[in-house]
């Protein structure tokens, strides 16, 4: 059976670290990490994401700027609002939540964010950075640095082993297999173009499924010992749930974990590393800024 | 026996293609594409790629610009001359030779190139919109460019097929599997960390060989009917040859030849493309510059 990750408590551990140091930075230059989140609209899932993520700092002692507009804002005044928190010296890291809406240009507005603020780390010069050899991004994409990180906080080496990707998204898989790449893995990237899929998957030490299809990779697809990395989070039809519904990731969780040598459950595995991973961000964003100019 | 990939030949027929483009772009709008070609001291190698480059530009009607700069001259000298050239709307393309001598950080002087006449493709920005999904870098770089075209220019079709990339360098083997990725092959790049390459290799159904390991592919690691694409120009010491040496890639041509579906020879493969789309990059700089300022 495989060592089950338990990703809420390695974010605790890292929520504590984070705590730790914010701390610090209060008592020596009395300041503290800025996170600005703007959210446009009333969306439901977006509020709830939006929330989690403002009372995440305010547990850690980070300063949130709550930034809501209306559905019908302009673009124009997004992107005003973005420039004002680019200038604003106690934000340190800006977040703008996905999606915006139709009338909205998201690829215009995230572009505006100032590459020091950009905790999200999905503009395309720290996506550059990320993928060449020798140059290294300011902030790495929240959800595949979690995935490294719960990797290594688990013991499981990168190097030299097997690596295959599932999904190939700019804010998952894309990333994912860069940073695995640079730790040495020989990385394989799987998407809807592949043909047999699990014949490829089959021989990977380490999969890091970010398809967005529920329950797809089967436990009779993944090498014994392999450590699993599962993104998705697909919500599926379920009568006997309350809410009629239930979370389910990319991978057979039932099979694959009597197959598996370390899995990550849905939920309870990458979910809350991620809003981790975002104020780990926002520390080293802080600490970067702070410390140069004092 | 595989179909021999004439890299001269494709590359004669691209070169006709751009010198008609030039010429109707003359006649149109009494401009042509201009391409400044920076080197800095005396090294042979350089001055003979340089030479190369020019005399390519002399022949299709590019003008040249050709800065020519001493060993001693300091960084900040470099970067004004880039500025400069960057200011300059005759100039469409900058290409700064490397290396550069060692009191110069190339990675400075590169960055300092502007976006739009980053020739080479090698900007960190390029990089990050060649690997983001929905987005388009203004330039590919040369090489991985040409590996493309000649696979395509040949018949070759890359959605759904396995590809391996052998090599992970900025300048070839990393822009290479992005360009194979988006065009929707099963990508995996196999480099020095990767155990068993061979294993991984008889998989593919494209091989873009970059390593710069003189004739480390060994045909029966080559998969019958495969497309192998050979980047590697090393020289190995030849006493039969007046020079002392000769060129070979990084597949033993000879064996694979008598396995793959097409492969490319070293040298007339990849090498007389490169230099081709380099100019086809600065055609394409002084089209949108031209086109949108008239």
């Amino acid at each position: 059976m495989a060592t089950v990750i338990d990703g809420k408590a390695v974010a605790q551990t890292i929520r504590s670290e984070i705590a730790d140091e914010v701390r610090l930075l209060s008592q020596k230059y009395g300041k503290v990490p800025g996170l600005a989140v703007v959210i446009v609209g009333n969306r439901k899932d977006s509020q709830s994401y939006v929330g989690m993520k403002r009372k995440a700092c305010a547990e850690l002692g980070i300063k949130s700027f709550d930034i809501d507009l209306p559905e019908q804002v302009s673009q124009a005044e997004v992107i005003n609002q973005v420039h004002d928190l680019n200038a604003n010296p106690d934000v340190h890291g800006i977040l703008v939540q996905l999606p915006l809406p139709k009338h909205i240009n998201e690829e215009k507005v995230l572009t505006e964010i100032s590459i020091e603020k950009d905790v999200d780390g999905f503009h395309p010069l720290n996506i550059g950075k990320l993928a060449m050899k020798g140059r290294d991004p300011l902030f790495l994409p929240c959800t595949p640095k979690a995935c490294i990180e719960l990797l290594q906080r688990s013991g499981v080496s990168i190097k030299g082993k097997k690596a295959v990707v599932v999904g190939r998204s700019n804010i998952v898989g894309l990333p994912a297999s860069l940073l695995l790449l640079k730790a040495d893995a020989t990385v394989t990237i799987v998407h809807s173009h592949t043909s047999q899929p699990e014949s490829i998957i089959r021989e990977a030490d380490i999969v890091i499924a970010a398809a967005g299809q529920p329950m797809m990779i089967k436990g009779n697809w993944i090498k014994p010992g392999a450590a699993v990395i599962d993104v998705g989070t697909n919500a599926v039809d379920d009568p006997t749930k309350k809410s009629g519904y239930r979370l389910v990731g990319d991978v057979d969780f039932q099979e694959a974990s009597k197959v598996a040598g370390w899995i990550t459950p849905v939920p309870g595995g990458v979910g809350p590393m991620t809003v981790t991973m975002l104020l780990k961000n926002t520390l080293d964003g802080a600490k970067r800024d702070i410390e140069q100019n004092n």
